[in-house]
């Protein structure tokens, strides 16, 4: 259940003394190879951290051979001095695995506008090279935890005729989760031999419909970076099909483990829009509800408030016909033609599980855009003093 | 400090039995001439409530006589019948005055999906009709209330060589406030001469620098509409200078008071980007910064977290350097260059009052943009069962 799992890597996480708690706080993903094939996606945001700065560099050939991430500090907005402090961490990685700098990624989580210590950071290094093995995705998987209550973590197996291969993924992030990526690391690692060109379209191809359609508060991280890493270590080598069912299945798995441990959230809500006329118009319509602080707060407070389910849909440039647009939660049809249908008492919002269909009667698209609701401990975690 | 300031107007605002807690819910604000310019804006929304849908066909030729409006319910969602409660209250108010119903304005407030009792609103259409006064002004005000705390009310004067004019408005609105305007009712009379075109471009140009750059909590309503009625009364023709002056200092009063009494807000936050290559790119900035929970509930917490700024500016399309801003809070530039720069703790967050600014190095236009903390008297409110 790691990212370890697949043949071909090392992993370790330990306590370097960057937290004051005394967890876990730096994590080192190692590829031994054969072959060192990467993909990556980043953040859209536009004021990036300095370690997102670095990585996008370093993944421009394709060829990633470690990922090192810490918790406990974001190195965001933390000017030049910052960038030496992520650029001397990747040296330091590297010479102690004897490659270069430029193959290795580095990922920052935590405050924005803090400096990491840079002479804890390079000892730190050391001590969890030390520490690599075959089965540390686990503890990696915890040293990348900020205010995540739980690890997340999962791993996908197939078999062929050619032999089986797999792929391992662990993200974190709780707060700040919005489209185009969220506070979000991710390392995903696969045994299966895939060339990095490939990779990176199989890559976009899966977070487009995981990682991009999770809006937890729609705020928009500076941090987020995806990387996965295939040592071909199976020998096995998968179809493009075969490559993108699988790595979407993890990233979706890990895309809902991100959604389920949100930050103060008591509702996981899925809104699925059909018979649109474009994928985009589904998602255009899914995201505006997503984002109505009325309608979220509506759903903390169990109240099936589908009037501010058609608010939101307004505000798009989606096709729809304002007077005939129906709206079911938790299947119950609350709303039919734009006006109300079943009665609003039989949907149960009881359950964390929350579900909003919406029917837009204007093609055969669909798409499912997931959020939280919004809850007075979502207002009490992001309103404490913490800069 | 009421709409009936202004020569022409009469006013009356009633309990007609449509709140169960028996506050006032039905006002009439009727224009007596000698002209009946007009001009109005309207919730941008595609799902429009019925009275929407219907004062958006009488405004269409300039000329508004009356303007009825009910709080209580929103007539929002309730299908064609609720579209021909919306017509019959206007033939009502029509034939009590004797004039066209296609000259009266209706506008409703409240719960949305729910229908209103018409034969209520009907028999309430003389009760208010009887009741019409020239300083029925405030009573008016009071009746369009929901969540509201307080009646927002201004008078504006201006002393010519032609003789003195004046403009009265009154507003309602706490919740669902949104930039192209907000769960929001406006009525604004005056008493110069102005014809229906020149009033229309005045009543742009203001709101598009008040309404406009309100943006409480991002919800877009179904319901908003703004009124303006000319008299002529006066007999004074101000310049087009004058006019669009003197209303937005109009429309720019009672937006404050709108942001002042946003429902279970702590903080009112002005958001001022300079430098900008354009008031379009300053508006962008402010509005995301404005729409960030993370930064809002930062506020509402006292913690002066520049970094969610800066994560906010970063996912517009405005004209800047990521690694050049600055940003001030209360005047205390804790961010330069995009890094930390004088101490944050400087910063008192104490007071109601929160000023934001964000020097964008990019040109030399500026726009503010207002919005408020996000706080757990907010999710309280908007999460009580409501429909």
């Amino acid at each position: 259940m790691s990212i370890t799992h697949p043949a071909g890597f090392l992993a370790a996480g330990e306590h370097i003394g960057i937290k004051a708690n005394g967890n876990k706080d730096l994590a080192l993903v190692v590829n031994q190879g054969p072959r060192f094939d990467s993909a990556s996606v980043f953040t859209s945001n536009r004021c990036k951290a300095n370690p997102v700065l670095w990585s996008e560099e370093a993944v421009k050939d394709g060829v990633v051979k470690a990922v090192v991430l810490n918790s406990g500090g974001a190195n965001c907005y933390t000017g030049a001095d910052g960038f030496v402090t992520t650029h001397r961490v990747a040296e330091e990685v590297a010479s102690t695995l004897g490659i270069g700098a430029i193959d290795v990624v580095v990922c920052s989580t935590g405050l924005i506008g803090l400096k990491n210590d840079r002479d804890v950071l390079l000892a730190g290094v050391h001590t969890v090279h030390d520490k690599l093995s075959g089965d540390g995705g686990d503890d990696a998987a915890h040293a990348i935890m900020t205010t995540d209550s739980v690890s997340k973590q999962v791993v996908v197996e197939r078999t062929t005729d050619q032999g089986s291969w797999s792929i391992g993924g662990m993200a974190k992030g709780a707060g700040m989760l919005a489209p185009a990526l969220a506070t979000m690391l991710v390392v995903i690692t696969t045994d299966a031999v895939v060339p990095a060109d490939e990779l990176d379209a199989a890559l976009r191809a899966s977070t487009r419909v995981s990682f991009d359609r999770l809006d937890s508060d729609g705020c928009q991280s500076t941090n987020d970076t995806v990387t996965v890493m295939a040592s071909g270590a199976s020998g096995v080598t998968p179809t493009a099909e075969e490559l993108t069912e699988a790595l979407t299945e993890v990233c979706t798995s890990l895309a809902k483990q991100l959604l389920a441990d949100a930050e103060g959230a008591d509702h996981e809500i899925s809104i699925r829009t059909v018979n649109a006329a474009s994928e985009d118009d589904a998602v255009e319509v899914g995201r505006s509800v997503a984002r109505s602080n009325l309608f979220k707060a509506a759903v903390f407070g169990k109240d099936p408030n589908w009037g501010r389910v058609l608010a939101s849909i307004g505000t798009t440039s989606a096709a729809f016909d304002p007077a005939d647009l129906d709206v079911a939660m938790n299947d119950v049809w609350v709303c039919r033609n734009s006006g109300p249908s079943e009665d609003p008492t039989g949907v149960d919002l009881e359950p964390r599980q929350v579900t909003v269909t919406i029917d837009l009667k204007s093609g055969d698209a669909e798409a499912t855009v997931w959020t939280n609701d919004l809850t007075h401990a979502y207002v009490h975690e992001n309103s404490a003093y913490s800069s």
